[in-house]
């Protein structure tokens, strides 16, 4: 997979694709990253990506012509069977969710186009764009800590990428429901203990043990993840049983 | 504001905290942030931080003591009238919006702490943490990035951060609605031309306009949002309109 990042701000990746699971997808040539100042591609003598709105209103927005020229350099060798996804970080995209990642990670080039406080001029988001993602419903500076959080859960499912050693515990979403609690050594630390049936090498009662703490704490947080979860008869009667305590 | 991260991954940081909005913070003292590898607090001569799970599984488990220890040395001298908020980042938490971040940064100190890949020791969650933050139904390698994301949006949200030349012009979610489409010159770009009313100086026709074409963009994307959303006689018309040409 190739990912480009057009950015004004092309520092703020370097800490993040040099550490950790990015680093080593590059290494073992999973991904390779591409980080572009598009402000290189502006073609006036000031190297200005920003202009006044049409019509007043503060703020300034993003030009077209840096973002044309800067997505035409980068698709224009296309050797894939398959055009490259734009994807540009905005509050007004589809929000992020792992079936949208798993998605992304069938592609073979992503390009990320990151604003900076600026708004993009419409026709940025009409012809050049193909995705609009937003992370969640929050307000950022700008596109590029969205670009990486789309990336990092991007190239963790790539083929190769997570060892066992990386094994995916936080797969929360992956399941469909929360994930059960974790505990490890040691067994009481300051006076705090670790549940019994997990010391206990029953494997059975800690098995239905895990299936119950992992739908009670689905069932106390998120409620809505069960709407489309496949509760089977055992479910129905803990979620009983824990309506029936609250109200008691 | 004080910021404090746990993290095995500091080097992660520095673009981020060393770039645009958030650097400025720093240099104005509305922010001051400490990155702390939380392994230099593992009191264990191989300095590890993990351990296998009680009860068997894959993935390892972070030990409570680093974390604890860790917390304990960023708290004990506190100084100010509230103890501080000590964020962990999970994917069973409450999930980020603007108005958790709105509520973060009245705060004068924040702790994030970030697993790896790993999970948590449930007596770090129960004894240690006072907020269990997600930033979106999607998997990452770890909880760095959701710490800079919620970092930059409370952080941007301190007095005095942003100037004037930082327009909060993507502010989506404070407003309620979706931003209305932006363009700025050229009028016409490679044939793509800007809407005629944005051209006319006719600023109460450009109000309508944009407040028309926010309220059609929430409508068509993110409906959901305009369950709270305080319609007035006007957009209920407009909303029947566009429900009228998608039957025609």
């Amino acid at each position: 997979m190739k990912i480009d990042v057009l950015t004004l701000f092309p520092e703020m990746f370097s800490g993040v694709f040099g550490s950790s699971i990015l680093k080593k997808a590059a290494e073992k040539n999973a991904v390779q990253y591409n980080v572009v100042n598009f402000r290189e591609f502006a073609d006036n003598k000031h190297q200005s990506v920003d202009d006044y709105p049409y019509g007043g209103g503060a703020g300034m927005v993003l030009k077209p012509q840096p973002i044309f020229d800067a997505v035409d350099s980068l698709t224009q060798n296309n050797e894939n069977s398959k055009p490259p996804r734009v994807i540009l970080l905005c509050p007004q995209g589809k929000v992020l969710t792992q079936k949208v990642s798993e998605e992304l990670a069938k592609e073979q080039h992503l390009i990320f186009v990151c604003g900076h406080y600026e708004g993009y001029d419409e026709r940025i988001r009409e012809h050049v764009v193909t995705d609009e993602i937003s992370i969640g419903d929050y307000v950022l500076t700008g596109g590029e800590l969205g670009a990486m959080v789309i990336i990092d859960s991007v190239v963790r499912l790539l083929p190769g990428v997570l060892g066992n050693e990386d094994s995916p515990i936080l797969d929360s979403f992956s399941s469909g429901l929360l994930e059960h609690p974790h505990y490890t050594r040691p067994a009481d630390f300051r006076g705090m203990s670790v549940p019994d049936v997990l010391l206990s090498g029953n494997h059975k009662h800690i098995d239905e043990w895990r299936e119950k703490q992992s739908l009670k704490r689905t069932y106390e947080r998120r409620p809505d993840l069960l709407d489309n979860y496949p509760l089977t008869e055992k479910h129905k009667k803990w979620i009983e049983e824990w309506k029936q305590t609250k109200k008691d």
